[in-house]
C-alpha cells in the first residue's frame, strides 16, 4: 500500500527516549548510540555533535513533525506560483509575499536548528546550507525590489521564483532527489562528447541539405521556402531527430526526386536510432559505474556508524567486547519504538544465536540492516464473529456460506457480473431501466464485500499489503456516496453538477479493474507496478523541479502572448489566439491557443505536451512567432533536459526488471488463507528479496538465518521493498530458536 | 573495416584438402576431424554423414562459392518484386517467371546437396527443409495458376511472393536471423499477458472517454464529431500510446474544460510510459533467460564436436591420449588454410606449453576458440623507400619532413584547412573564385595523403583495421574523379548531370568528417559504431524480412488506390491523390500522395515512415478511406511487429554497452608508430576482450596466456570482434616460450 509505505517512511526515524530511566550517564550513551544506529538504518549522513544538548536537538531535528512541517512549507512555497501574477487564482501581492516570508522564516529556522546540531566547520562547508541561505537572501531582495517597484506601479520580474526548487532539493530530507541529480551531473561530461559529435553530424547534414535542396525552389506544404536557411535547416533536422516532423519535412524533396528520400532515411538511422543507442549506452555505463561507488560509500559509512554505536555500548566479556542483551534490547526499543515485542524477540534470537546473553560485534553491526527488513507480523486470529457467537458462526449454514465465498466459482461469478456491468455502462444510460441497474450492481458489490468480511478475518482482509481489498472497498464506498449524492442533489437543485457526475462515472468504470485481480498473471504485473511506486516518487520530484523552473521562466517570457477565447469563439482574434503574428501559422491552424503560459496549470500541461514530444516543433514555432526565433532555444533546452532525465530514469528501471521476478504474495483469498487456517499463531513475513537463501535452507532443522543474512550495505537503503513469500513461523512465545523454521513458503 | 569483416565471415569455412598426401586412410580421418573443428569454430550444427564421399560433399557444401551463390540467388529472388507488377522497372511476366524458376532450381539444388550430406532421418525431421520445399512447391503452383490466368487476361494475385523471405530465413547460413526470430518467439507468451492487460486498460479508458466526452457535442479541429464511437476512440487511444496524435486528440476536451487534460495525462503516463517500461522489462528478462540457455547449448555442442575430432586423431603417449604435433599442425592447416606460419607457431606454443611434442586433450579442445581469436599480425618492416634509396630517405631533409608529418601540429593544420573548406562550401559556389578553391583543397588533401604514405609504411597505413585511412583515401580519390568528371562533362555536353553533381557535393561534405579523427574521444565513439556493424547486419536482415512481407501485402491491397501527379500538379485530381475518397482528408491536406504502395521502393519508404511512427495515423487513415476501415489493422499490425522487433533489438544492444568500454586501438599515426619504430619484428595483436586477464599478467616472466584463456563457449561465436590493445611480441623465430612476453600494452 503506497499510503502505508509513505507513512512508515516519515515516522519511524523518531526514536523516543526510553520510558524507564537508568543512570543519566548511561541513558546519554544509549541515546547517542541509538542516534548512530538510526542514522545507519536510514542512511542519514549528518555529522552531529555529541554533547547531550546537541543529541536531544538532533532527535528533535529528525522528529517526524519537524520533517512534515518542512515539507509543508516547501509545498506552500512552491504552490505560491498558483496565486501570483499570472495567477490561476489571483490573490493580492501583499498576501503572497507575506506567506512567502513566512515560508522563508520556517526554512531559516530549520537551518538554524541544523546549525545547532552539526559542528560549525561542517555546517559552513556544506554547499547545501550555503545554497539555502543564498536562496533566502536573494528571494528577500527580490521581494523588496518587486514590492517597492509595484508600489510605484512599475511591473518588474519576480526572478527569484526560479530559486524555489532549491529548498526542495537542498534540505537533508531530499536525499533521493539529490542523488538523482548527482548521477545526472556525473554522466554529463561523457554525454557531452556524444552530444558534440551529434551536433557536428547534424551540421554536416544541414550543410548537405542546404547544398542539395537550397537552390531547387522547392516549397513546403504551407508554401514557404524549403531548406534555404542553414539555421532553419538545423532546427528542422533537430526536430527530425525527435521524429516530430517525420514525413512532412521529407515530402517536398521526395516529391521532387525519390532518391532524396535516402538522405532523410540515412539521417534518421544515424541520428535517431544509432546515436540514441550510443547515448543510452553511455548513460547506462556511467550510471552503473557511479552506482557501484555510491553503494560502496554508503556501506562504509553505515559500518562506521554502527562501529561508533558499538564502541559506546560495548563491555568486555571474556576475551571479546560485546553488548549485553538488556542494553541491546533497550537500544532497539529506542531506535524502533513501535517494534512489537515478538519482532524484537526474533531479532534478538538472530543476533544472539548461541543464547549467551549478549550480542557480539559482528552481529551487532548488522542491527541496522535487520531493522530495515520489513517483517510483516501475520497474526492468525480467530474471526471476531467466531469469538462472539461461536455457535452461529460454526453452524452448517454459516460454514456453507464460507465455503462458497472461498470457492473459485465465487470469483468467476463476480467477474461475469463485472462484464455485464461493463456492457450496461457502454449502453446509453438514458433508458430508466439501465440507470436503475446501477443500484443493483452497487448492491451486488456491497454484498460481495460483506460476504468476504464475514468469511475472512477483517484485520487480515484489510492488512497493510492487501492493496486490492482496499482498492475494492474504497471504490465501492466512493461510488455509493457519489451515487447517493447525485440522486439527492439532482432532483432537489436541478443543477447538473458536472464534476460530481464525472467522478461517479469514472468510479463506476474503475470498478471494472477488479477483473484484473482474478487473473494471477495480471495481478503479478499490477503488484510490480505498485512496488515501483516509491522509485516513481523520486522521479516525480525530479520532474517537478525541472517543470517548475521551466514553467516559471515560460510564464515570465511568454505570459499573455497567446490567448484562448473559449471553445466556440470564432472572432478573427480567436482564430489567431489573440496575436496577429500567428496568422497562417501551424499553431493557430491546429487550434493550440489553450496551450499557453498564462498560468501555472496551463504551463504544466504544455510542458507535459512537450515531454510527449509530438508536435513540439509546432508549439515552439508558435511561441517563436509571437516573440523571437531565439525562443526556440527554450524549447530545445527543455527537450534536452527532459530527454536526459527520462532516458536516465528509464535506465534506472533495472529496478523494474528486478521487481518482475518477485512473485505476487498478496492476499490470495481462497488458497493462501485456507492453508493458513490450519496453523494458528504468529507469522513473520519477510519483505526483501535478499533473504532468498533462507528459502533454500528451510529444510534444515536450524534455519541458517544468520548465514544467509546481510553484509553491510548489501541491502540498498531506498527503493521498493520486495514482498517475498518466505514466511517464518514463530510460536507465540519464543523459547527455543530451533522452532524458528521456515513454513508457508 | 566492415567490408573485410564480411569477406572474412564468408570465406574462412572452406578448408581445402592439404597439399602433401599422407596415407589415404589417415587423410580421410584428418578431413573428418577438420570438419568437426571447423564446425565448432563457426558454431555450425549440421549433422553430416561420415562416409568419405559425404565428407567431401560437406566440404563442398560449406565452400564459400556455394554460399555466395546461394545468397546471390536469394537476392535475385527477393529483388524480383522490383520488376513484377506493380513494377518500378516493368519487365514482361515471362522474364520474371523464368528468373524465378531459375532461383527455385538453385534452391532445390542446394537442398538436394544438403540431403546428400546429412542423414536421411535428420533431413526429413528438420522443419527448415520442409519449409523450403513447401515454399518451392507453392511458388511453382502460384506461378502456373497466375501464368495461365494471365494468358486468358484474368488478373489474379501473386500470393506466393510473401513466401520469398522463407528462403532467406531457412537456409543454414542465416543462423543469426533465425536466432533473432527464435528469441522473439520465445518472448511472445510473456508479452501477450502484458499486451492483454494493456488492451484491457485501453478499453476501460475508451469507455471512460465515451461516457465523459461522447455527449458533449465537441468537434475536432477538422470539424468532425469528437469521441462518439467506441471503435474510433479505441483507435485514437492506441495512436495516443504511440504519441503520434499527442496534443491534437486532447485539444477539444481541454478547450472545453481544463480538468479533462488530467484524463489524457493519466492515460499517457500509464499506457505510454509505465506500460512501455513493463514491456521492456519483460522482453529483457526473457532475453537474458533464453540467451543463457542458448550459450550453454552452444558451448555443449562445441565441446562435443571438439571431442569427436580429438577421438579421431588421438594416440596414446604414456598414460594419456594426446594429438601429435605434426598431426595437430596438419589439422590446423586444413581448418585454416590462410593461417600464417608464425601465427600457427604461436598457437602451437600455447597449446603445447611444455614443448612435449604433442597436445593434450584439454588444450586440443580449445583449438576452435584459439582459431577464432583474431590475431592481427603486425609485421614492422622498413619503409620500402628506405630499402630502395636509403641515402635519400635518411637524409636530413627527408627526416625533417617525416618529423613534421608525425608532429601533432600537422594534424591541427589540416583540421584548420578542413574548417576553412567547410566555410567555403557553406558560401555560394557561384563565385568563380570559390569554385576554383575546390581544386586547391583537393590538392592539399592529396599532398597530405602522399606525405603520410612517405612517412608511414604503406602496408601498415592501409592495414586491415585502419578504417580511417581507407576512408580518407577513398573519399579523396572519389572526389577527385567526380570533380574531374563534372568539369569535363559540363562544358562538353552542357547537360547538367544531376546525380553526378549531387554525388560530388556529398563527397565534398563527407570529407569534413575527417575532423572527427583528430579528436580521440570522437574516434572512440566512431570505432564503437563501426564495431557493432555485424550486429546491425542481423538486425537489417530481420527488418528486411518484415518489410518485404508487409510491402508485398501492401502492394496487393493498396496498389493504385493513391496516385502521385508530380510535385507541381494542381489539377483537382492531384489534390486528392487521384482518389475522390480522400477529399478533405488529412492525408491529402498534408500532400502525402507520394506515400503509396505503387511499387516496391515507394512501399519501403512508406514502411520506413511508419517505423518512425510520427503521422502514421494520418497514413493509416488515408489508406482506410480509399479501401475500408479494416485497413487500419494492417498498420496497427505493422506497428506492433516493428515495435516488438525494434524494442527487442534495442535491448540486445548490451552489445553496444559492452563495446563502449573497449578502447580505440586504431592507427595512432604519431605516437603508436613512433613507439613501435624502436622494436623490429612480428607483433600479434589480439582482437578480443575476453583476453583482458593477460594484461594483468604481463609483468610475470612466463605469461599465463594459458591460464587466462578460454573455457569452451566463453567466446561468443558471432558479434563484433573487439579490437583490444594487448599485443604480444614474438621474436621472428620462436624458440622459447619464455620470450612470449606481453609488450606494447
Amino acid at each position: 500500500m503506497p499510503g502505508a509505505g509513505r507513512a512508515r517512511r516519515l515516522r519511524p526515524p523518531c526514536p523516543k527516549p526510553p520510558e524507564e530511566p537508568p543512570a543519566p550517564e548511561e541513558e546519554q550513551d544509549l541515546l547517542l548510540a541509538a542516534a548512530y544506529v538510526s542514522d545507519a538504518q536510514y542512511n542519514r549522513n549528518i555529522p552531529f555533535e555529541t554533547s547531550p544538548r546537541a543529541i536531544r536537538l538532533y532527535y528533535f531535528y529528525n522528529h517526524w513533525t519537524m520533517r512534515v512541517a518542512t515539507y509543508f512549507f516547501i509545498c506552500v512555497d512552491l504552490s505560491l506560483a498558483l496565486f501570483e501574477e499570472p495567477a490561476l487564482f489571483p490573490v493580492p501581492f501583499l498576501t503572497t509575499s507575506l506567506v512567502e516570508v513566512l515560508c522563508l522564516t520556517a526554512f531559516f529556522g530549520r537551518l538554524i536548528h541544523f546549525a545547532k546540531v552539526t559542528p560549525q566547520m561542517v555546517f559552513w562547508k556544506d554547499t547545501k546550507n550555503i545554497c539555502i541561505m543564498a536562496a533566502i537572501v536573494l528571494t528577500l531582495i527580490d521581494l523588496i525590489i518587486y514590492g517597492s517597484l509595484e508600489a510605484v506601479n512599475i511591473h518588474s520580474i519576480r526572478w527569484s521564483r526560479v530559486l524555489r526548487p532549491v529548498f526542495l532539493i537542498n534540505f537533508p530530507e531530499s536525499r533521493q532527489i539529490r542523488r538523482a541529480f548527482r548521477s545526472i551531473r556525473n554522466t554529463l561530461p561523457d554525454i557531452l562528447y556524444v552530444f558534440l559529435l551529434f551536433m557536428f553530424n547534424m551540421l554536416i547534414f544541414s550543410l548537405m541539405a542546404l547544398k542539395l535542396f537550397g537552390d531547387r525552389n522547392l516549397k513546403t506544404v504551407e508554401g514557404s521556402a524549403y531548406f534555404t536557411n542553414i539555421l532553419e535547416i538545423a532546427f528542422e533536422l533537430y526536430v527530425l531527430v525527435t521524429t516530430a516532423n517525420s514525413p512532412d519535412v521529407m515530402m517536398p524533396a521526395y516529391d521532387f526526386n525519390w532518391w532524396y528520400s535516402l538522405y532523410f532515411i540515412t539521417y534518421l538511422i544515424i541520428n535517431t536510432y544509432i546515436f540514441m543507442s550510443v547515448f543510452l549506452a553511455v548513460v547506462y555505463n556511467n550510471y552503473r559505474k557511479h552506482l557501484k561507488n555510491e553503494i560502496r560509500k554508503l556501506a562504509y559509512l553505515k559500518r562506521h556508524k554502527m562501529l561508533e554505536a558499538f564502541n559506546i555500548l560495548k563491555v568486555k566479556v571474556g576475551t571479546e567486547f560485546v553488548v549485553k542483551e538488556a542494553q541491546w534490547r533497550r537500544l532497539a526499543k529506542v531506535v524502533a519504538p513501535d517494534i512489537s515485542s515478538s519482532h524484537l524477540e526474533l531479532l534478538l534470537r538472530i543476533s544472539d544465536e548461541g543464547q549467551k546473553g549478549h550480542v557480539d560485534k559482528m552481529n551487532f553491526l548488522r542491527l541496522a540492516d535487520l531493522l530495515n527488513i520489513q517483517v510483516v507480523t501475520v497474526n492468525i486470529k480467530r474471526h471476531p464473529l467466531e469469538a462472539w457467537m461461536p455457535r452461529l458462526y460454526q453452524s452448517s449454514t454459516s460454514l456453507w456460506v464460507q465455503k462458497v465465498v472461498r470457492h473459485r466459482a465465487f470469483v468467476w461469478v463476480y467477474d461475469v457480473i463485472i462484464l455485464i456491468n461493463a456492457i450496461f455502462i457502454a449502453l446509453e444510460e438514458k433508458n430508466p431501466f439501465i440507470s436503475y441497474a446501477e443500484w443493483v450492481f452497487l448492491f451486488l458489490y456491497i454484498i460481495e464485500i460483506l460476504l468476504k468480511l464475514y468469511t475472512f478475518e477483517p484485520r487480515v482482509y484489510f492488512g497493510r499489503k492487501q492493496f486490492w481489498n482496499w482498492f475494492d472497498t474504497l471504490i465501492i464506498i466512493a461510488a455509493l456516496l457519489a451515487t447517493v449524492a447525485t440522486t439527492t442533489i439532482q432532483p432537489a437543485r436541478k443543477y447538473n453538477s458536472q464534476q460530481i457526475l464525472d467522478i461517479v462515472l469514472v468510479l463506476r468504470i474503475l470498478r471494472l479493474l477488479r477483473v484484473i485481480v482474478s487473473i494471477q498473471r495480471f495481478r503479478v504485473i499490477m503488484t510490480t507496478l505498485i512496488n515501483i511506486g516509491p522509485a516513481m516518487l523520486t522521479f516525480g520530484g525530479l520532474v517537478l523541479v525541472v517543470y517548475y523552473v521551466f514553467a516559471i521562466i515560460g510564464m515570465e517570457v511568454f505570459h499573455g502572448k497567446v490567448r484562448f477565447f473559449g471553445p466556440n469563439a470564432t472572432t478573427p482574434d480567436a482564430l489567431v489566439c489573440g496575436n496577429p503574428a500567428l496568422k497562417d501559422s501551424a499553431f493557430a491552424r491546429d487550434k493550440y491557443c489553450k496551450n499557453n503560459f498564462n498560468d501555472l496549470a496551463s504551463s504544466f500541461i504544455l510542458l507535459v505536451e512537450l515531454t510527449v514530444v509530438n508536435q513540439w516543433h509546432i508549439l515552439a514555432g508558435g511561441f517563436a512567432l509571437v516573440t523571437h526565433q531565439a525562443a526556440k532555444l527554450y524549447f530545445i533546452g527543455f527537450h534536452v533536459v527532459v530527454v536526459i532525465l527520462i532516458v536516465k530514469e528509464e535506465m534506472q528501471d533495472g529496478k523494474l526488471i528486478d521487481n518482475m521476478e518477485s512473485k505476487d504474495s498478496g492476499f490470495h483469498g481462497d488458497d493462501g488463507d485456507n492453508k493458513r487456517k490450519t496453523l494458528k499463531g504468529l507469522y513473520f513475513r519477510i519483505a526483501s528479496k535478499k533473504w532468498l537463501p533462507c528459502q533454500a535452507s528451510s529444510s534444515t532443522r536450524r534455519p541458517s538465518f544468520r548465514k544467509a543474512s546481510l553484509y553491510p550495505g548489501q541491502l540498498l537503503p531506498a527503493g521498493p521493498k520486495h514482498q517475498f513469500a518466505c514466511a517464518f513461523l514463530l510460536p507465540p512465545r519464543v523459547q527455543d530458536c530451533g522452532h524458528l523454521a521456515a513454513a508457508d513458503v
